[in-house]
């Protein structure tokens, strides 16, 4: 089973990165832009074909390493098996 | 309009930053994990309400600056209006 992990900043935590790319967009002519945030995607494979454990598997994984719960949320999709 | 674009590694192209999160995760007990991939999200808010237009632009934005063609592969969502 594969998870797909996206890992994105809170709303209203600054994003130097996501601040960086968007001024080389305009620089680059791009003028439409409003704004650009930076996330994070992970893509996981777990042997596992439980449905219900791989989910628990990866809220823990995100949990316990791959956001910062402090500044950061996540969501996940699982395509099985 | 919102963006949504993914830029992942192509395969075969080594992934150390994946490799690391992968050991971490074994190590912290998480022994069903087979393989970690990592990507970039970028979330581009849009001064453009024309689906086309910013689809294009969207896609020139990637092969300009956000993604690297030689080792990755990107691909977008539109979320309007």
């Amino acid at each position: 089973m594969k998870a797909k992990i996206f890992v994105t900043l809170k709303q209203g935590i600054h994003d130097p990165q996501g601040q960086a790319i968007y001024q080389s967009l305009t620089t680059l002519g791009f003028q439409n832009v409003a704004d650009v945030r930076m996330g994070k995607l992970l893509e996981v494979d777990l042997k596992e074909t439980d449905q219900e454990k791989a989910e628990s598997t990866v809220k823990s994984m995100c949990q316990k390493l791959l956001a910062n719960p402090v500044i950061e949320d996540f969501r996940y999709e699982l395509l099985g098996p």
